[in-house]
């Protein structure tokens, strides 16, 4: 294999030609990925890992043109933290391609074969989705990741990473390629898009003959933008507003245990509980607890006014805060007077992305499951949970809180679809 | 039950405001419908069914007021006779909806639950969308049709006729809304837009907040505009430019029937065969004979160069013919010299819809399946088997012809959505 060559960016003059020629390469190499065997697309993965450790140096090398470029343009620390590869990081890549190697591949199965009274025997086939677009934000990682969740999955994909990230991507593209050629697949299955210019995005979101669909991950700013814009299908994870929900029948230590482990195992996830609903019977005892533990962790609590009646020291929460999505050790409370309250609640101010209610309670938990309209409902379990690999996908391109096609977490099932197929021996209709 | 009142049509002065009333009250209404034992909802489609023959004098009046308006308006025969409701059509629709009942509901099975390393349980259950706006055209009996599997499938839904249609649809709507405040549920689970200012389909194309899915039925200029304009994603059935194929190893019986079939049986659905595709090694003993079954029929043959060498009586295929779609006793024909060719010509003309193959060839049969990329792939049967009923969907709300979420005929699993439930006792992450 060759060494990974850094040219420098190269010019492109015509956005909409060049785009337009990734998106007939993606389309054309499609088809050949469709029918790849499993086998190919999994060596073809462990290919990639190879290389991936093989031109460390020659990664590390362009990534630090990134790290340096971000330095001067100001990038903040935490944002030049997630752009670093290092050795631990580039290990870390590796070791996901051999995972996705690991995964059953879901291309082709097909269910539900059955005879009809005509005769025919008709059945669904899992088929790619074809061609798939990833816009996102500075993470290196998202590159390979993507790359091979769409691989394995049958896809082309079209990657357009951060401008931050440009050579990093770009080392990586060239490291992806060399596995697919290296493994008798069309170098063209995985494109990153070379250019910084916005304009290329525009362009991706206007080619639905080339594009199946368009995952967006990054900020708010960017899933809004790639939403409005977008001719293309979207998969796409808005607001991630999760509940917790403590009920007259809970269990002390479990309220406790989960509403603490939700709010602070980790505070910049999506899946992370913002508002906690305390039913007005537990709330005397609740709160207390609640506060100390939350003290220990130093999250700010922002409580309505009845909850500042049992805790009076806290914030008052606003109106607003019931819809906010803090990403911070920041909580609002609100105590509610009956199960039907919390599940308003959580339907009127929530994103519909995960939402727990704790409680011994049979018909409660029942009636919770059933009319919570979330991507994720949960009983007595922390709103943490809600990830690819805790659900057993083995990995995931994102959280769709999307109703249509992918709801929740999006593992390789997400980026396939279903034909149907028809077996007959001559057979008309009449 | 109250007889139909046959009101003038209301004064809509305020379309936005009236779009997002009907919106607020579907949303409300969902909730209800969403949670809705089967039996309550299959009770509600008998009262319905019911009230159709008992409300069929007033049903009838209603239509005829429609007719002449239409007659006077100039519409044609054609139309006219899609916009009659008869004794026939009024029973049909009730049967429709008796049909229905006998579907079985696929609301809140839970699929796959199991148990994950961590302790928790994961399963998905099936969920309704929530608000389903339907838009469609002259044929009033898609008003019961719509209605019936919305509501099965625990969906609101906003209907929006074709203004030619409007009396008739009013007096459906309130036929609808008798049978299901009669069983309990709420009236807006079903509400018609009752108005023909068109500036209200494009308020209900952009109130995602109150619609989770538009399904426009009707002709291409209709679905073109709902797919431009909507922010709600949409269901939508484009071209049927449906193939069939015959490979050289085509046992020529079950050839000629399946091709005779597949453009005689009915000439204006969309999963009729527009073009028909023959190996070069067949030609000669083929052709003559489809040609000869054709012309029985009146269908006018359009072929390529090498066709008319066979066939020099028919006229030239122009390279728009590839795809067209007819609707009609038309046919293109094109001779190809391989699977692979054949399978190059669906892949670049087609519309995704549906394509046969003709073979006794395991491997040609099995290699067609899997490559060619439609939402019904077929070997050895006529397309016009693309259809709900013949599938065992019971019955369909159109065919999709898009990848995400669903593909081919849509029924009652279609208008559904999957979201995850998790099962813990206290369960946190680490």
């Amino acid at each position: 294999m060759n060494a990974v060559s850094l040219q420098p960016e190269a010019m492109v003059t015509d956005i909409p030609a060049y785009m337009q020629g990734l998106g007939r390469a993606a389309r054309a190499a499609s088809r050949f990925v469709a029918e790849a065997e499993s086998g190919r697309k999994n060596t073809a993965l462990l290919a990639i890992a190879d290389v991936i450790i093989g031109q460390r140096g020659a990664l590390i090398e362009a990534n630090r043109r990134d790290i340096e470029a971000g330095r001067a343009s100001g990038l903040d620390d935490a944002m030049l933290d997630r752009l670093t590869l290092n050795d631990a990081r580039i290990e870390a890549m590796a070791e996901g391609c051999r995972q996705v190697v690991g995964l059953p591949d879901p291309v082709g199965e097909i269910t539900g074969l059955a005879y009809r009274p005509s005769g025919i025997q008709v059945g669904r086939m899992r088929v790619p989705l074809g061609v798939i677009g990833i816009i996102y934000e500075s993470r290196p990682n998202v590159t390979i990741d993507a790359a091979a969740l769409c691989l394995k999955s049958g896809n082309a994909t079209i990657l357009r990473g951060g401008s931050e990230a440009l050579h990093s991507n770009r080392a990586l593209a060239e490291i992806i390629q060399a596995g697919l050629v290296a493994s008798g697949l069309p170098r063209t299955a995985v494109q990153i898009v070379a250019t910084t210019d916005r304009a290329a995005v525009g362009e991706l979101l206007q080619m639905p003959e080339h594009v199946d669909v368009i995952v967006p991950r990054g900020g708010k700013g960017l899933i809004a933008r790639v939403s409005r814009e977008s001719r293309v299908p979207v998969i796409k994870h808005l607001d991630g507003v999760c509940h917790v929900y403590i009920d007259t029948h809970a269990d002390a230590d479990k309220a406790l245990a989960v509403a603490v482990n939700a709010k602070t195992q980790r505070y910049g996830t999506c899946n992370t509980m913002e508002t906690l609903l305390v039913h007005a019977d537990r709330a005397a005892e609740m709160l207390p607890r609640l506060k100390a533990a939350y003290d220990r962790y130093g999250v700010e609590l922002r409580g309505c006014e009845r909850t500042r009646v049992v805790l009076p020291d806290i914030q008052a929460a606003a109106e607003s805060d019931w819809s906010e999505e803090y990403l911070a050790p920041v909580l609002a409370i609100r105590i509610v007077d009956s199960l039907e309250t919390a599940m308003d609640h959580i339907n009127t101010y929530g994103s519909q992305h995960t939402d727990s209610i704790i409680t011994e309670n049979w018909s409660a938990a029942r009636r919770f499951l059933r009319a919570v309209d979330s991507s994720s409902v949960m009983v007595n379990a922390s709103t943490r949970f809600a990830d690819g690999f805790e659900y057993g996908l083995g990995a995931e391109i994102g959280i769709s809180t999307d109703k249509l096609h992918a709801r929740g977490p999006v593992g390789l099932e997400g980026l396939t679809t279903q034909k149907y197929v028809v077996l007959g021996d001559g057979h008309v209709r009449s």
